[in-house]
């Protein structure tokens, strides 16, 4: 028996993050595992993507963000089971036991089965997704530079982002920004501000969390920048030179998927009852059924409000559910009970390029600079590090006034995979804990 | 016949960049392609791989650069092979005809004929070099992080940097200060500042462009930050799992290549006489033999001072000759012709870490504190770009204060390769140019 409870903590995103921090200082040992280094800041990914910001400008390395916190370790690990009988942890060869286990890993993007897709339209989850995305983009441009062909030329031109909730409308408009403002003057053949951005939802309204009027909104200022915006349009099919919606037939080259989610396999480690898009059903104080040990949080879950609805796989939920979850052990372990978990929901923001944004909070509706206004200070403020928000306000400030965009590398050209030895000093040399 | 005559650049680095920058509102239809999308300021490349600066803080786009340059057309290709017969630069299915051609491509790290090292010994040349490089570092401290066997935690923290010369003396300084500092607390099971730093170098001191004082200066400096220096030490082996120098078997997961480099294979294209680096024995007017209306300048070249000694393969010696062949450019157009060649030496600077480095100007000899400064005021003002200039000062001014560095971001852990599609997109549509 250990002389403080173990948690380990899988996923050090909003909520595997905030359940490590609500933690510090208490009678706890604390292992959090992430497959990658950095905790990322998803909602400005985008930026990445469209060569607005850099990586290390909203990512900070998860055991720097926790360094003060002495009863916690970070492990780099990619975690492929759980272990329920021996209440242990899988990780490539490694096996870590915990009193109590947090699965907080997060969701991948969904193609409604047919995952053939995913070469065509990527998404965007993770920093490699986001310079992919970024080289797809700014490759378009450069081969349509020299393309004799005035219909491939078109084609190259032509960026088709699928689905319109928060990230497509963000992806969308700034795609819009970066070829009419950014990259206008730097070509010779081409005209970038002709490109054509289109974005396809299939329900009648794009960010439908949102009322109606300020969805209106948001269409209306998608439209301003360029945008084509396609309502009650379902995508067919994908290949790498078109997109079909019913008949109608769009060549493209560069296919961007924001259209659906579907959460990491955490659900199949339990064996839990998980909904389609393979969130695990959790009771209402946010453990697995029949583990009460095991807390499932953010976009791993599936949790409703009071009146019974699914909460929306987004930042504050996680974060929310987090916190609980550490009050939740703390009083535990004090021989204390809690309330069930209950979302206290401050609003929903989505911005359509500079100076452009909707807003949703309680009474409180605003769309154009006012809501862009509130959209930045909250970005701002719950950026994790005092340097990345200063980076970040940085870039914003420089690219407010000249429009340039401070990230327009194209990286990966000429890259070696990742070689065996770098993969076999990570996986093989992790062997049983001692 | 064209109206103007068309010179061709091969590379945008510092050579080629400064030739297209000397031909601005010149007479001349200027081309100039690269194989990447950039221009990389190559001398705080250690830093990106160091994780102290981000890749876009020192690389900026080419066309980007260029935009205001009318007569200039940039364009993203791999140049495969020169056609001196039809005078047409040959890329990945595509001919560009010049009428003079200027080839800047630079060069890449060589391993005397030991090519199979090339895996286990990667160098620094590129953004993607120095991402790999990141990678590498910081991985080996989260693989010892869980690593449970003591001699494997040992040899995970063993850095061997091989080649004394200016980019091997920032590295090892820069992957100490990393270790000793940055990464002190972050780790629960390791200590990152038992890690091992070792440079080998075969000639009996380091920095050999620089006075004995300053090399005994600059070795010090190294000692002090915990570096251990091994002088007329030649490597005889290296593997993934250590390095043999003679008899002696340093037990490493982390070897760095900054021993030899070789030129791109631009000589092969010409037919060109090159010596053993592949470097082309160019003219006093830095035309190769036989071609007068081929220039090749910078790493691609090997051209001597007054006395005959070769020039190094350094910043300002491409950038002077790349202004050398734009001034002979322009001067052969109005009938006239210049004289050849020569180099102004304005000394050499190298950094040892933060605060410390050497410099050699004329008759000024500096070591520590103000060569530091020097350092780092001169590598800012040659940096291009306001914006680049200005957050490498704003990232500096940080890790100064902090000893935090802002980039400890590994990605690419988890990245698919650059797909088919996005290569095909490239490449095969580039067709003949029309």
């Amino acid at each position: 028996m250990r002389p403080r409870p173990r948690v380990v903590i899988v996923g050090g995103g909003f909520g595997g993050l905030s359940v490590a921090k609500g933690l510090a200082g208490q009678p706890f040992e604390v292992v959090l595992i992430d497959r990658n280094n950095h905790h990322l800041f998803q909602p400005l990914l985008y930026q990445v993507a469209t060569a607005g910001l850099s990586p290390a400008d909203i990512a900070s390395p998860i055991r720097n963000i926790l360094r003060e916190q002495r009863n916690t370790k970070v492990m780099l690990a990619e975690v492929t089971g759980v272990d329920t009988v021996n209440c242990e942890v899988v990780a490539a060869g490694l096996r870590v036991s915990y009193d109590y286990l947090v699965l907080a890993t997060g969701a991948r993007h969904a193609y409604f089965g047919r995952d053939d897709w995913a070469t065509f339209a990527p998404g965007l989850k993770s920093v490699d997704d986001a310079t992919y995305l970024r080289r797809r983009i700014l490759l378009a441009f450069e081969s349509a530079e020299i393309e004799p062909n005035a219909e491939e030329r078109r084609r190259l031109l032509t960026f088709v982002v699928v689905g319109g909730g928060p990230t497509g409308v963000e992806m969308a408009g700034a795609i819009a920004e970066l070829a009419k403002r950014a990259l206008a003057a730097d070509f010779r053949s081409i005209d970038p501000r002709c490109a054509r951005i289109i974005l396809i939802e299939a329900a009648p309204r794009i960010l439908t969390p949102f009322t109606e009027p300020l969805s209106e909104a948001a269409r209306r200022a998608l439209e301003q920048l360029g945008v084509e915006v396609r309502l009650g349009a379902a995508v067919d099919d994908c290949s790498c030179e078109d997109v079909r919606i019913g008949t109608e037939v769009i060549p493209t080259r560069t296919i961007i998927w924001a259209a659906g989610v579907m959460a990491s396999p955490a659900g199949r480690w339990l064996g839990a009852d998980t909904d389609r898009a393979g969130r695990v059903r959790v009771r209402p104080d946010l453990t697995a059924p029949g583990h009460p040990d095991i807390f499932v949080i953010g976009d791993t879950a599936v949790s409703t409000d009071v009146e019974g609805r699914p909460l929306a796989g987004v930042a504050p939920v996680a974060k929310q559910q987090g916190q609980y979850v550490a009050k939740a052990l703390i009083a535990r372990c004090n021989g204390r009970s809690i309330q069930p978990f209950r979302y206290r929901d401050f609003g929903s923001l989505a911005t359509i390029g500079r100076k452009r944004a909707v807003a949703q909070m309680g009474g409180l509706h605003l769309s154009g600079l006012p809501a862009w206004l509130l959209w930045s200070a909250a970005h701002i403020y719950f950026l994790i590090g005092f340097r990345n928000r200063f980076t970040v306000v940085l870039n914003w400030m420089w690219s407010y006034i000249t429009f340039q965009r401070g990230s327009r590398l194209i990286t990966g050209l000429h890259v070696r995979p990742l070689d065996d030895v770098a993969r076999t000093s990570r996986m093989e040399l992790i062997s049983k804990e001692s």
